[in-house]
């Protein structure tokens, strides 16, 4: 059935695009570096909208819709934006096709139909918001404005890799506007923590909070906040963004207000984003040689149920204590799945679900009748068991909670164990070559020092980590004095 | 505060777009034709697309993304689809903006980063998801596969006007792909009545289902199912569309399955979907002069409590009494809030809530305290009563229930006023022109005969009614041969 994947130690990059593919998440399309999203991968990416949206929602967000195009004036009104996003633009040029005279049956673009002024396809949309914002705010009143966003974003990225990073992806975006300059960090604090904890306990993947450098901070941020998390292969992946605009937004599209003391002021602003970049961040943090391994929370179906049977009158049988099963699981909101289909056998079931992550499979054969029992096993850790039929909703309801936490548990071990303290540049490039992951090393704060050492080793400085490290020492590089420990690693 | 309104007899379309953007729901952008969805219209639509897609995946609808972009070589594959949506195409010509030398600060595209192919923004997505299909299907075993995706697409349109004809709107688009015509004819109208349902029971929205004749059927398609609403002004409008492509797709870019007999065929087609337009029909199907008027299904506030009071310890003890019945609403899933802003006085409140539309209004004041009661408006009915505190959340419960069904009564009405049976050309000129609504008359079968009536009286076939009307007559216009009334209006 050409199912069976390459192992991770052979080829980890090999590895991870035949299981995003093979476990039908995502597979490339006709359109350069843009992924078509499966109905398997979109079940997932939907439960993970569903998850924030709520958590957003909670703390005060409001959802709206913003235009899929900006015309470039508006694009370049604030420069270190523009900037940094106009070597990777999609740019709409014209409005209409018409036949080609010299290729019958073929369209070509009108000439004629050229627009006066182009228009940008977001690559990110504080453009096109914080004009708008501007006919929003007036006084204080009106803050602060905490709207949010589902979309689409391109940017035209040269190498492409399914989830990690495509020409089109979907992602949310936060747009908020405050009156002061305290609110607007503590905004984009909070969210940083929000998506830390979603990550943690929701995607059971381990985040550390830090901030960016300068040279890897958003373009037209003050400050970016970060979650990192780490993959299975010691490579780091940037999980979440939230940043601290100060007023250059406000600036750029004159957005003031009046405050309570009268006066026009410049509002504050952030902006912060997740996208299907997490879907490739799940893979990696859990999965394994066998394919996808996914924590319950995420399961599109949490518990399968597979018969084993040589005749139909068997089938029917286990079909009827299967489907009793299967109703009080489902009474206890647990998503269950029946296969009871007779054109493929139960060792291709087995195998077809273990590729795609179910994390419980339960198989019931004759002898599971005759004794009341049924074979259960594990996805994460491959584990079977026999149990009783009697009450084995309430087991399964406990196991698949035990499950979530098991896989955040092993992840962390592996995360913590792969942060490694560093002292000398010798150390750095030796840990990094022969094991990878974080290192925790001084850095004297420089974007010159920063750049040399990612020249030398290809590692960059993840984050300056919120917690912890606020120790004196010698920049790992240089020498010169350093402040804090900082984690740099390879990324994706 | 400028929030009154044209009336609807003095202007309905200036009605209409006041409306629209006093009420919050949306406005217009920087970007010609795009509209910005505001928070509170977009909360609307995501209580219809919640619902929609909840029906959807209960008829074994599975969701997916497809890329946004379509290479020119793939959209011009289908002929008539091509033709169909050439003329109002966003194509990306470029991928780079970079720094414009003739205007310091400003960005111009990089000729040098001229793509090969030009990619359309996707007008509709059959071309790329039929593209990606041809991978997906290769047995009987493959089908019915049954696909829909939630969109943003674009379509160059010269008039626009907010949530009725945007350039960028968003849908839902279904995909299907069957073994047999009968298959996908009956996926075709099990859609279409599926969307009728969805109008009627949860928008309060009457519909006609029915056909397109050719020339208002979707480009590319062999038959186009329809639900038809009637507007307030006599005006219909198109609300949804389901369409039966036969194997067009399929041939185009060569989609064949192994059937069950061994043979290689073509595969059979469906597509449908409904918009953002159903948030325009909503508001000219029940709002009045006063503002916009919700279904409790749609409402995201169902009830709003306003305190009237004096000073401070009049408000905390309406508070203490207000909260206890948000609460009692609450545990009955109502969707509740209280408004104790001291910056607005309950006069202002209560305006801009029937303004928004919501349901039902509570006013608490000193008097109500003493007797137990609270002052209960409709927004509806614009009725006012007052009712005992005491069990008032099943009141308010079966309240909400009643104006659902009240709404749509109104609307059935209104509708069902609205449909005249007319035998002769001047009936139909004096009708369409005196009273609007639908004019049922017979039409001789022919594009000829329907595209004169359009140029007489800007009146178009809405659609062949799919129940009754089977009854043979001469055509209103030629006296040829007819075999059913069929349904003409002035059109959204």
């Amino acid at each position: 059935m050409g199912k069976s994947l390459t192992s991770r130690k052979e080829d980890y990059s090999k590895w991870y695009n035949e299981l995003v593919v093979k476990a039908d998440l995502a597979e490339n399309s006709a359109v350069r570096g843009c992924m078509t999203i499966k109905p398997y991968g979109f079940a997932i990416w939907e439960k993970m909208q569903a998850e924030l949206d709520r958590r957003l929602k909670e703390t005060g967000h409001e959802n709206a819709y913003f235009p899929l195009f900006v015309p470039k004036s508006l694009f370049e009104a604030e420069e270190k934006n523009a900037e940094g996003f106009a070597k990777e633009c999609a740019v709409v040029t014209h409005y209409r096709l018409q036949n080609d005279p010299d290729r019958p049956g073929k369209l070509r673009v009108d000439p004629e139909a050229k627009l006066d002024e182009e228009l940008v396809v977001r690559p990110t949309s504080e453009a096109v918001i914080w004009n708008t914002f501007k006919g929003w705010i007036q006084s204080y009143r009106d803050l602060p404005l905490k709207i949010n966003q589902w979309a689409n974003v391109v940017r035209w990225e040269m190498r492409t890799r399914l989830f990690l990073r495509t020409t089109e992806f979907l992602w949310q975006e936060g747009h908020t506007a405050h009156a002061t300059k305290k609110e607007a960090i503590e905004e984009a604090e909070l969210i940083n923590s929000l998506y830390a904890d979603f990550a943690e306990n929701f995607l059971a993947m381990p985040v550390i909070q830090g901030l960016k450098s300068e040279s890897e901070r958003f373009a037209g941020a003050l400050e970016t906040y970060c979650i990192e998390a780490l993959m299975q292969d010691g490579k780091a992946l940037q999980a979440g963004t939230s940043h601290f605009l100060g007023e250059n937004f406000a600036k750029a599209f004159d957005v003031k207000f009046t405050s309570d003391q009268g006066k026009q002021e410049y509002v504050w602003a952030t902006s912060w984003g997740v996208s299907t970049r997490l879907m490739g961040a799940l893979v990696m943090t859990h999965s394994d040689d066998n394919g996808l391994v996914l924590p319950p929370n995420l399961a599109p179906i949490q518990v399968v149920i597979v018969p084993i049977f040589k005749n139909q009158e068997q089938l029917d049988l286990i079909t009827e204590k299967a489907e009793s099963i299967a109703e009080a699981l489902k009474a206890k909101n647990i998503r269950v799945k029946y296969d009871n289909r007779t054109t493929h056998k139960p060792g291709w079931k087995f195998a077809e679900y273990e590729l795609k992550g179910i994390p419980l499979r339960i198989a019931i054969g004759p002898k599971d009748l005759e004794k009341g029992t049924v074979e259960l096993a594990r996805r994460d850790s491959l584990t079977k068991s026999f149990e009783d039929q009697e009450g084995i909703e309430n087991l399964i309801d406990n196991l698949l909670k035990e499950i979530q936490g098991a896989l955040f548990t092993k992840a962390k071990n592996f995360r913590d164990s792969h942060i490694t303290e560093v002292d000398t540049f010798e150390d750095f490039k030796d840990i990094l070559e022969n094991k990878g992951g974080f290192i925790s090393a001084h850095w004297d704060g420089t974007s010159e020092t920063e750049e040399k050492i990612k020249e030398i080793t290809k590692a960059t400085i993840r984050c300056i980590p919120m917690e912890g490290h606020k120790k004196n020492g010698e920049c790992v590089l240089t020498g010169n004095f350093s402040s804090q420990r900082v984690l740099f690693a390879k990324a994706y």
